[in-house]
């Protein structure tokens, strides 16, 4: 495809040399038939200094730098360069059909237009329905529904009475609806509290590999669209989280916990059961999270407080052995100004 | 069901209007013909005013309170609606018999009641015993055994030579047996160190979505009866854990360590190699615990400390800017008294 | 075998009477034909004490105690101890062959020394080479490789195009080669970015189970030879890791973070994206990296400190409400001196 062609799709502006472009690369590995992308450089600066030296046929920029390869100046270039990947590696397609080493119950609806890979368990009552993937080891319990072009990777196993919506993708060993945490002591054991509800997913959901949903205890776990999970994550029984929100790898959330639209939970941190997480809040890496959040706001470290606030405590969080030096030396000074 | 047979089967008093009750649901979303309880309203006190608006049928409480609605009176509300759902919606039978799609060693010992889905696989000299129900992609490892009434639902690994109790429950995906983390640096590479030893898993234990538990080195890691583990708990090889113990979800106990009796340890927790925390600990979420726990302790933060004396920490610590602040004040006001 | 035997093979001195060994067992366990080992006594003194009451028949020690048993003194007595297991208790051997359970693509190629078990799925043109081991569940994606002696114990996926080297080995569950976590708001919603690199895994590799490592953005996500994993661990997309680095349970690394050789990350660690951890570097359980360390630190805390700092800082960090009490002490007694 010619750079010319490329920035009228991207509603960029070419600077430089048009020319044919087959394949898309990193900064260092691009040779000169591929292009690549300089994201934001306020953020990587490292990144600014390799473009210099990069072997690449074009760039794909911010704003016009004085390089001598051609660029493409678009508003948010890493936007544009996931365009121009799904435009020059479109997704594989599978061939539809029922693999005769899966097992489909009688009862279960597969569209013919599904692809269904050897050693699948589809339950009873099951709904596959039209361009879904479900790769082998998956398991889709009894009445559980999967919408159009879902693509399930190997071993993900959805419990039965689940619903899952369209254009999902499942990474492999996703666990969706397995029971909630829930015992009642009865003065000798642990009672297990039966978990009667289910999960429901919305549409353009993409979850990491070996995350866990669990099914809510009554009525259902929610997880709203365009939500995007990283690997590992941990989502309790009732919990309910709002559309484009992105939690990221390892974070936990515990039961009945509420989480806004467009959220973005980083790596690692914990919410506590029963609490809400206001809409368009973000939460760095590691942030323990235990009580209400209003909408926007920023926050950091455990307990959870204002992002910048837990900047300026870190600050003096390290400093805590000179502060103790500090007060010892202002209690000697005290005492000798006692005694004259 | 009627009111007055739940209420008697509850040991419990009905107030109210007798009437029939098919279901149970939330206090949100109840109809008439449903039951649902309000917990103890000191810990979740927004659901106490919920309660009043319910359209429920009927609601298990702790006291009498002023409503109009039927309400069932119970000592612990929560276990008794536990009761209530485990008689409105006993667990699914499923039908005994070996798949034709599961491969089965023929060394292997299958009770007639048990239950082999497809694509199961049971390594020689491996036992399931009455009324097992083995999902779709379970492993069971030569010479492992599988108490009776234990269920494995699907995709879930058990390494040969280990043993299950009766009346389990492992979620998806648990992995169980899996080599211990050993290595010892030969001078140019790391050694493993075989990990020769077993998993042996008592009676009415429930491990969630995803959890990993290792074999020992030598001997056993040894999961006491009624032990409850949440999702993506990480046990080490050669961990001990005591009847009763609950494990929240993404915990992680290392090697060789020791877990009580009736331990709590509550989410994203971590327990360091090789130390005893004593029978009826309570760890808040996130504490990380590097040495032995007296029995009774209840802790938190990392390094832990006692809970009581770590909410102090945590007030100072949040106020640590305002500290520093102060100390500069005395530093300044005595400067200009010792220039006076 | 005799300990004359073993302790020439060890390269080790023989204290004490010479006997027959059958076995290795812990301390406790162990009887009269069975050897054991004491590790160095200063990391745990508590074994020390035991080794004086074992029924043992000889020990591994790194010094020679005043024992009546017999002893064989090496200088590392855990490595030693590592070898005598290999040799006591040999991996088994696995009958090579393909199961007709399995699924292998005509385009497949498969070692006729390999072993596939049932329910394996081995896509077009990936490569299965000699001495394999494919457990049951397992997942090798189109065009992926897995080199000679390699095991994959049950329900590993390794996603298309993925290497794997020789001698390693992965346990149940582990899903290499899932999609990087990456998407670009567009105004309305996040486009996914094409995940189109690979996951490029060296030799004698050892990866605990569930453990998630995603495939690169663009070029390769690289796990170099001898790195050793422990259970629950995540690695993002475009991670380099170098060779014999050790990353303990529950440690998430994020995308595009530069990993030395030789580093040691203990439980639950964070590693930001976009930073360098240096050869040789050690951080304690728990530590959170957010940027560059040079090598051979040794870090730990959150935000990650000098390790001999962070102790000093956690003493005082215990001691806040007592430290905030001598503040309130200091102006007290100075207002009483403005006042005089």
């Amino acid at each position: 495809m010619r750079l010319t062609r490329l920035a009228e799709i991207l509603g960029g502006t070419l600077k430089g040399e048009d020319r044919e472009i087959t394949g898309a690369s990193t900064v260092e590995e691009s040779t000169s038939t591929d292009i690549t992308f300089l994201s934001n450089p306020k953020y990587h600066p490292k990144y600014r200094d390799k473009v210099a030296s990069t072997r690449a046929g074009a760039v794909i920029v911010g704003e016009g730098l004085d390089l001598t390869i051609s660029q493409i100046i678009t508003e948010n270039p890493y936007l544009s360069f996931a365009r121009v990947l799904n435009i020059l590696y479109p997704e594989k397609t599978r061939k539809p059909g029922i693999s005769n080493l899966a097992f489909v119950h009688p009862d279960a609806e597969v569209h013919e237009g599904a692809c269904i890979y050897p050693h699948v368990y589809v339950g009873a009552g099951a709904r596959i329905l039209e361009n879904c993937v479900i790769y082998p080891g998956c398991f889709i319990g009894d009445g559980t529904s999967i919408g159009e072009h879902t693509v399930l990777y190997p071993n993900v196993v959805v419990y039965d009475g689940c619903t899952i919506g369209r254009h999902c993708i499942m990474h492999a060993g996703v666990v969706i609806g397995s029971d909630g945490f829930g015992f009642a002591w009865d003065g000798t054991q642990h009672l297990k509290v039966p978990q009667r509800g289910t999960v429901v997913i919305g549409d353009h959901v993409e979850i990491g590999s070996n995350c866990t949903i669990d099914r809510a205890a009554l009525s259902s776990t929610r997880i709203g669209s365009d939500v995007k999970m990283d690997n590992l994550v941990q989502i309790g029984h009732n919990v309910i989280i709002g559309d484009h929100t992105i939690i990221v790898a390892q974070t936990g959330i515990s039961g009945s916990a509420r989480i806004g639209k467009g959220v973005v939970l980083a790596g690692q941190c914990g919410v506590a059961g029963h609490i809400t997480i206001g809409d368009g809040c973000t939460a760095a890496a590691r942030t323990g999270i235990a009580s209400d959040v209003p909408p926007g706001k920023v926050i950091s470290g455990f307990p959870a407080m204002d992002h910048r606030h837990w900047l300026r405590v870190q600050k003096v969080y390290k400093d805590l052995p000179e502060l103790l030096k500090r007060i010892r030396e202002l209690e000697r000074r005290l005492n000798a100004l006692a005694k004259d």
